[in-house]
């Protein structure tokens, strides 16, 4: 059958082949998985959730039974209904001002980004930058509009802004019109790098003067290893709408609600961008589950709108199993070298020898330990001797065995040199 | 802003239009609204039917307390996690076997469709077909791809041939690849119109032989009035997988769950159509909320995986409310006609003067009742002296009110012409 061509893509099959090795070795150590800590997921807690988003329907917002059976059972609002408990999050957390009507709640971070990209795609000539390596969910969703991602060197400081010039001027001399910028300005996904805030501030004044969007994607910024102040998202220190924010609660709330947000306060005729996002979602998704929705209400709820106190347990497992990590590496790998991020779930192993999707089954069923090799996050056009580990749902038995099973993997590579 | 040309294009624009009215008249009768009956819509029903899931992963496929939570909380299948209950499902209620493999559990059938749509649309001469007039959810996500809807005539048969096959003929004449026609063979939304037994079958042929797909929705497909067999769905019938069935649980489960699903059982190299549509899903949703999908999945256990035996109370209250509006159109409009749906939510008034959104307005301030200008189902290429009236989520008691409010405003437009 005629298909699509994009099916073939590596960034829409990578996800798939990574998952199916995965699938194969159910026993394996994993350091591939950028899920969450499962060690606190407990059942109860979701209909404990429901019943307080009930409560606040019945009680703050004065509710009939039936207005809250309506609400959460019937089809809903295509911009959200808790998005006033989203704008409160924002606030509490990050010290972002976001109306309510500015956020459109969506089937997690994922189709904020698709819904993103199809608006700003007017044309053929419409491009996004992202930068690299980067989070295969961007490329994907571009993917799916024939939209093209030019990458952006990372470089030490999280965003090269000297090649993000470059970039932007030899894509307008091509004829392309560079849209916007997507970045995970902390602890990002895969490289684990931060920006700091010079260069958070510098990249918001090129924005300007450059004329495109800054696309903001923050999972991981809750979870950082030290005790020091968060830097301000970009979002906080935009005085000019040129930041999109894209929210997800995978990391935070419940992964199985799937639930994100997209921030689009920039204005667009005498609405905003978040209205136009909706218009696109009523033909996506129609609307996001208010059930999954009443879930994330009701776990912000219990915690003040604040997901800092709501993750208390999984920051301190974060940063538990992010120190063991880097301590096993340090006793296990004197030749190689690696990332040591402030925060978040992820470390780059940088080796000398050739890492590749071969060399991952073969870890994989050899010596029963899982990575993701970081190719997938170049487009192929990088990161040929680097692997990224994840040690977000491992346990600390397992990180130090997985280890282990990583140092006896690099014996076997330098055995076959 | 410079965005997506699509977002002002009547198939994006008029959902929202007429949402807008519908909210500035919240007290008017909606005869507009095609959502499902809130009648017994019932709080403690979605925990029970969670828990009806929950015991059934424990008892019936022996998870462990600890896989039970990893099921609902964390990120899941992208192709879904309910897929044996969906299969068990089309058997009981359709007789209908698909395999758990060939179906996607999606963010409601409005996710299908655009799935569908972006793995059909393989190069910009592809195009779908759509029986007109079409309910606007897949013109909207046929936009979202840039993709040509091209309409034919439904005629009292629910489709006609003599046309599909003119309008294929002359697509590829321009150089255009028909890949598929939509429709809604059972109730249609917004005609009501079915198609006889001998029509399916002489579709059926016709997809074969000019080489076509059958896109078959089948939202309202149990909900009929008399209480003579159900003729087979085109599904049923079709012994060379010519067809993608679209499935909603929106009308017959639970609406806010936003849990849809379709069967695509086509050969496509070692694997099926479903596979490739995963792969699509995986950037845009990810996978659909399990939290939403246990809920559905409870529903179903509870009555046997048959929806049908789930429904008989919401087709009772349809039966009832078409039965009123149907005898209540007859003693106040003498001149008007309409059609007589064999079951289903809508029937079609056409009447002898101009129908459109500023009759709407005026009908929803001045006499307070709702209902949907036709024009809007054939993209503004007809329907203008026709209108859509809902019973679905109407009382008893709004039937007669709301048509003599329909009436006063007939006199109204008389006495100005």
């Amino acid at each position: 059958m005629n298909l699509f061509p994009a099916l073939a893509d590596p960034a829409l099959t990578s996800m798939n082949l990574l998952n199916e090795i995965a699938e194969r070795h159910p026993a394996a150590i994993s350091f591939a998985a950028g899920r969450p800590t499962e060690e606190h997921f407990c059942y109860d807690d979701l209909t404990r959730y429901l019943d307080a988003y009930r409560t606040y329907l019945l009680q703050d917002k004065g509710y009939t039974d039936a207005q809250v059976n309506r609400e959460l059972m019937q089809y809903g609002r295509t911009q959200g209904v808790i998005n006033d408990l989203v704008a409160r999050n924002l606030l509490v957390d990050e010290g972002i001002t976001a109306s309510p009507e500015s956020i459109v709640v969506t089937v997690g971070c994922q189709e904020a980004m698709f819904l993103v990209l199809r608006a700003l795609r007017a044309t053929p000539s419409d491009v996004v930058l992202a930068v690299a390596p980067t989070y295969v969910g961007v490329v994907g969703a571009a993917r799916l509009l024939d939209m093209p991602v030019l990458p952006v060197r990372s470089g030490p400081s999280g965003v090269d802004l000297d090649d993000l010039v470059t970039q932007l001027r030899s894509a307008r001399a091509a004829g392309l019109r560079p849209r916007a910028l997507y970045l995970i300005p902390e602890f990002a996904n895969p490289s684990g790098v931060s920006l700091d805030l010079e260069t958070r501030h510098r990249l918001l004044s090129l924005a300007a003067s450059e004329d495109f969007l800054l696309l903001e994607d923050n999972p991981y910024g809750l979870f950082q290893r030290g005790f020091t102040t968060r830097p301000p998202t970009l979002k906080a220190l935009d005085s000019s709408s040129r930041v999109i924010y894209l929210g997800s609660f995978a990391k935070t709330a419940v992964p199985g609600a799937r639930v994100g947000y997209v921030v689009a306060d920039q204005p667009v005729g005498t609405g905003l961008l978040s209205f136009e996002l909706a218009k696109l979602k009523s033909m996506l998704t129609v609307n996001t589950s208010p059930i999954a929705q009443a879930v994330v209400g009701g776990k912000l709820l219990e915690h003040g709108c604040s997901l800092v106190s709501a993750n208390v347990r999984e920051a301190a497992i974060y940063r538990r199993n992010m120190t063991l990590l880097l301590n096993g590496l340090a006793t296990r790998f004197p030749s190689a070298t690696w990332t040591v991020p402030s925060g978040g779930f992820f470390v780059v192993l940088s080796v000398d020898f050739h890492v590749d999707d071969a060399l991952l089954a073969h870890s994989a069923s050899r010596h029963g330990v899982l990575w993701t090799p970081m190719h997938h996050f170049y487009g192929g056009a990088g990161g040929h001797n680097q692997l990224r580990l994840s040690c977000s749902s491992v346990t600390p038995a397992q990180i130090p065995e997985g280890l282990d099973r990583l140092a006896a993997l690099v014996s076997d590579v330098r055995r076959a040199a």
